[in-house]
């Protein structure tokens, strides 16, 4: 479910949705005789039992059916954190697939001869179908119910951490949401001054990397020297999946600070020749695992090449957000084999003991604040320069995580996406968030539609990272 | 693939669609070097082959794969018919799951312990997702992209009359068709005469029961004293997938004719008592085995409610597509029971030995044509008119076909969506057709909002029909 | 009002208007009784004179006033042709300006001062001021009120002709109309197969240059390479006030035959290099003396010239409708000066006595008609062919009507709008009312924004006309 | 112009309208030889005189003219505030009818016989036509050239209250304006949290009656128990002519408090009984002297009482904006009428020589603020009370301004309108305004569709003015 900021919003959502799902209670409010306890105890446990099984099996015309659901979907939303995870948890072990079932399909696989083998696979894809998915997938003919099952997983998602039971669940469910969220089905939409306020302020809530502090700073971000786009699905249209923000300027932005400046003077964006996207957020934490951002930029600098023929670069602004506790880890090591002794006697003699990030971070911070004056030195901040710039084009190009991808999760998915790592840039981003997780620094990634295709196709295959000359002599250093 | 009346419009569609792939074609030329002749002869299959494989494995970014998919299209739309079947039998054959894969997902699950088992079950239906899935689940990225998956839908459903390997595959699509047109992300729009000409032509091309004879004709059934409404998808916004034609009248009409007549005087709908759903088409064969119907009606039931409070009734004025040649067996059938000899002599004497549908649909015929004088003869249309009647309320009531099930497929249809089997109309459809199937005969299905739930139960759980009290005296006779 | 083509058109219009003003009927029924006889005696009329009061003094609150109009409107719409006139006829005659009224105005501009002149004007300014307006200008506020108003004034323009009284309120019903019709407040609007049926239609109904004979053939004008714009006013969106059908060809089109062809294959229209205006309609006869087509043609030129960057050329196909006639006269005139003795001769000479114009043309019909043999000889046809074309030249550059401009009403419509006219076309036009009009010729007006200017103002200023080499030469033969 | 609230919004639509007209430059650029200086010196204005005359006359074709408009008002944006001046003084004086034309015209009318009267008139018509209409018309053909047009007119009316030759040049646009913004060409829409936020940053920079607060005070005014309705013009589709907002509500509303009390709970709008239309504002000060308020009300109370067949009630909550002046006044003036000198003397003495307004307000003010222990006493307020409902309830009833209207200019509109003087509510508006303006005090008018147009045909005509009992009761005291 959304965190503490878009709680009012959520509540908002439900509270129509009650309404409009009472608005079926003629037909619904017969099926459960009475709310049950918001904790759900057993004796109430039970008859929602039977209420699951009936709307699973699924007697009656199909409209009957959806009334049923719809009022399951009622019971549930009356429930506490107790009740809801109870609810959930008899949903996974007791209405996924028939053991028996599945095991007869399988011999079924196994004794079938050639000829018969396609149609007994078929039987059994069938016999592997969870059942509870009678009950989940009536919530799309429901009023904001394709919306409801994105947040129900948000909140099986959490639940699933504890409790492995319900990870399958969740787990299925967002094998259903991928289906009905199919790229192919998205809308992409520009988001403007002109949209919606209800859709505008989805963006306050779920910005995530540059938050958004006003409608004043939002009306910025879409003023007519910007961009915004989003994917939406045709069932919730003030909902966007995912949305990208844009910046029109002349030459490679290197800090998100002056994009960000309410007071910075408009450009005639048909005179820009650079698009730079500077914040992406997934919005839905209910599909997470679904990924959209990939066929997001693409469309996006084809819709801007169209409409302005002068843009010729189009790159990213970005964080690096695991840049400050990667350094912390490596200075803490002394084993670390990209900080060499040199960078650690720098950082380390600059930082009066700095041999954590926070130190370091700290003095960083102290040197862009005009009234500490004692480290408002140019000096210091040329010798602090140099090594750190080094180190971070060594975490974005050679540290290395999980199978040999990308350890900076922003690097990993631009250079699957086919971007090369182009530009470190300098106090790009002197918010708090900017200090503590990367110093202040920040990455341009560079998308050139002639070589993203090889550029993703080396990364995936060989975690081969295209890379700009000043890049790699910077790693190197 | 749509039959001849609708050939022009899919030509439109298919050269729309070809100008907006090869759009992308910057990117898709250099996959396929050259297009393959139409015969696609084993030394080209062997080239496509490989750009199969190229595509499922799905190697370079998302965007570059789809440009791949979209050269594949183009190459198939550019085959014969025999080519096409080469394609398809080779993605069919060729590109399903790996049966080693199965294999081994399947010794997992048997060699899961219990906590163990979900996950082992998640791998195994994994393992059962076919690998073309890879393929045709891009397309719908591409332009009209799941207009192009439904009409391959349908080239599959005929060519796998003959080719069972096809049969696998077209099942297999329509299980993700069926994902993507899930009832919940269909719109429900009303078509009249404001909607678009593109959209209008293709009720002319899809009406199935009573055919559209031109322009003036389709102006008529969207009078202010009709209604239409349609199911569509997203993807598809002028392609209806269904449609329902309703007529606002006062009692129940008994007479298709009447209904169509565009000499007609219209009714101020706000004073109509009675709703006529008289015409029920599926239009994209490609969907064939995904219900519509049911959900369609009561939506209809719903919104007709709701802006005409005056409407107190909703029936359908359906045809009886089986009931002739259904008759034709009884005739030639001496052991018949639900003919008695009573009826038998009576209509073979009117026949002058009409023991075929044929003559006696002969004799319904003079019965109505003023020109035949010597039949207009109302002793003799009173001597047909009751036997004809009740042997209609037996073919209705009590004729079983598969299963148990009503033997004619619309009342089989209507049964199931809980209505009523509610009146028998005499000469309520006098065209060719008509006559051809059901020597003339209608009948009304009553929707009843209060009974739906019931009477649906009833017919699923033990094929009980619901019946008026006329039509169970009719058929008893 | 329209013609008899669109009669079904607008007696729905009619209906739909009755229907939805009678909907106001709980406060407008009371105020007249009764509804008056369709002649409307003078006893009847005596009680409307009243409820014409009533309304134009306007007691009440506005929207009381406005229940009054429409009460007054639907009693007008149940008259026939002779009550409509006397109900004008009334309007015209009694509700005009007040004579005592102007004429104090009148004095007291005569006797103000300096100062006070420009107030004493604004009051004789508003004692002009008819005070019908009051009557008329409360329909726009009713449904549909604008486009009665509009076939309101189609009707006085009838009448006017034979009555001077209704000329007066028919005027001044254009300067109001001018007003609620200015061109800043209409929407250039592109048609296509995507527009609404009841929007199609009217083309059909309104096009007036090369009549559409069936849905097929306006399906056909609305192809992908052809465009179709309209003006429309926010009231009235699904009537065209003015549109015109524009081809994207290669080359300047010469034939309009060509151009209708059904059978001929589209083009790709980013391909093409002109574009060719082949037919502008006014559609909306009560704005006779209301002029749209000057800005319509600038205006659709600007959206090509954007969309198809490729568009060289923009020219109009144009009839030449006054051409037989013209020549009918020159040759009956022994005076003619534009017509040579040599080309009366050799004309006289081919048509075998052909000094009127009917006979030319039939002449010049069977040397088209492949049946008629006889003249399918190409000596024949150059023969006819180099007099017509130089006739036709000095028909269109040198023959003057009213106020020295140019005698054919299309050649002055687009010489004002600054085009130049470019060259004549022989047999571009075959047929009956090409022949009759023209004897099948045509001629391209050419268009470039770089001379429009200039050539307008020479036109307007001095009927100088903007020509090519090729006419002039024709011309001066 | 807008007011300073709205500064930031009209520079940004004239930076937008700039842009926009400068696009039309290619044709535009030669007209006018350089920008003139911002205060329009002799020099300048003699180029500038000629520009006008140039576009006044209308040489060349429509489109060329209408770029010369358009380098006009770009010319006239570029100036200052006296160089304005001067151009708008050189429009009203040099432009306007020319006295020659009129003067010829009356002897016109004056010389003709009956039969040539209207013919003779129409001609002075047009002659008195002033001839900045020529230029003025033009702009509406330009981008949001209406819009430029309406903030014109309100730059005028500031002149004009010093200029008097500028007043007939904005009376003249106050007729043009009137036509283009006739009643029947405007659309009424819902506002609501749907809308765009380029609209709704427009009702917070227009509230005129009760300020919006912030972002979130509008979308408690947008809540699902809230509706807001405006005008709009189809040229101006982002700005509101006028605004309602109208709150449902159980029983009448006596709080403005209450209802923009943001933690308020919202109510579920189908049960409420009462529609509250709780704030008015007319949003463009250009188009002041044209009224929509009366439409816009009616209209209102139709749709909703369409929408929620439970409203029984449609009231307003109002301010009564001059009661604190009219007693001020009154306390100052010994032969005061309506004041007895109980009422005088008990006012004097709770005020401690409360004998002006300020001082009462201040009582009233500490009456209600909890820190003011002193006053926190009921029976002051009791003493208070009753005096102060009788002198307002005699304010709105008896007091009479120019004419014999109604006093308060709010009630006179809702009098005129056909309401009913319903109810006076104690401590009904305690900000700030509120106390200045009315004490606190706030009454609701009554709108009850079948006295409407009694009512307000009484007070039309006679200044009769409907009340409740209750009203007449306190007036008198």
């Amino acid at each position: 479910m959304p965190d503490d900021r878009s709680a009012t919003l959520f509540d908002r959502t439900l509270r129509n949705l009650r309404r409009a799902w009472t608005d079926l209670s003629d037909t619904t409010r017969h099926y459960i005789s009475g709310q049950p306890r918001p904790g759900l105890p057993d004796e109430d446990l039970a008859r929602v039992r039977g209420e699951i099984e009936a709307c699973v099996v699924g007697r009656g015309d199909e409209a009957s059916v959806r009334a049923r659901a719809a009022a399951l979907g009622q019971l549930y939303m009356g429930l506490d954190a107790v009740g809801r995870q109870r609810f959930l948890a008899v949903l996974a072990s007791e209405f996924g697939v028939e053991r028996e079932t599945v095991d007869a399909a399988i011999q079924g696989v196994q004794e079938a001869d050639d000829e018969a083998r396609a149609s007994a696979e078929a039987r059994l894809r069938e016999a592997l179908e969870p059942r509870w998915r009678a009950l989940l997938g009536r919530f799309t003919t429901l009023p904001d119910g394709v919306k409801f099952l994105v947040d129900l997983r948000a909140e099986m998602l959490m639940m699933a951490r504890e409790d492995k039971t319900i990870k399958a669940l969740s787990d299925d469910l967002r094998t259903m949401l991928g289906a009905w969220f199919d790229i192919g089905l998205l809308d992409l939409r520009q988001i403007d001054w002109e949209s919606p306020a209800a859709l505008l302020e989805k963006l306050i809530a779920y910005e995530s990397v540059h938050a958004i502090k006003s409608w004043d700073d939002l009306k910025n971000r879409l003023d007519s020297d910007r961009r915004c786009f989003g994917f939406f699905h045709p069932n919730m249209p003030n909902e966007p999946l995912i949305f990208v923000e844009v910046a029109l300027v002349n030459g490679m932005s290197g800090s998100v600070d002056d994009l960000l400046d309410e007071a910075a003077p408009e450009i005639d964006p048909r005179t820009a020749d650079t698009a730079i996207f500077y914040s992406i957020s997934n919005a839905q934490r209910g599909l997470g695992g679904i990924s959209f951002g990939n066929f997001l930029i693409k469309r996006v600098v084809e819709l801007l090449s169209h409409d302005f023929p002068n843009l010729k670069t189009f790159a990213t602004l970005s964080p690096i957000p695991g840049f400050a506790r990667w350094l912390d880890g490596q200075l803490k090591d002394e084993q670390a084999v990209l900080l060499s002794s040199a960078d650690r006697k720098a950082l380390t003699a600059l930082g009066e003991g700095a041999n954590d990030g926070a130190l370091l971070s700290n003095l960083l911070g102290r040197i862009n604040d005009p009234s500490d004056e004692a480290l408002a030195d140019p000096a210091l901040v040329d010798a602090l320069k140099s090594p750190m710039m080094k180190l971070a084009a060594r975490y974005v190009l050679i540290a290395k995580g999980r199978g040999g991808r990308a350890l900076d999760p922003v690097a990993h998915f631009h250079l699957t996406n086919g971007a090369r790592a182009e530009r470190l840039n300098w106090m790009g981003d002197r918010s708090e968030r900017g200090f503590d997780q990367s110093h202040g620094l920040m990455i341009n990634y560079l998308y050139r539609l002639s070589e993203i295709e090889a550029n993703s196709t080396a990364y995936v295959t060989d975690h081969g990272i295209a890379e700009s000359t000043a890049m790699r002599a910077l790693a190197r250093g």
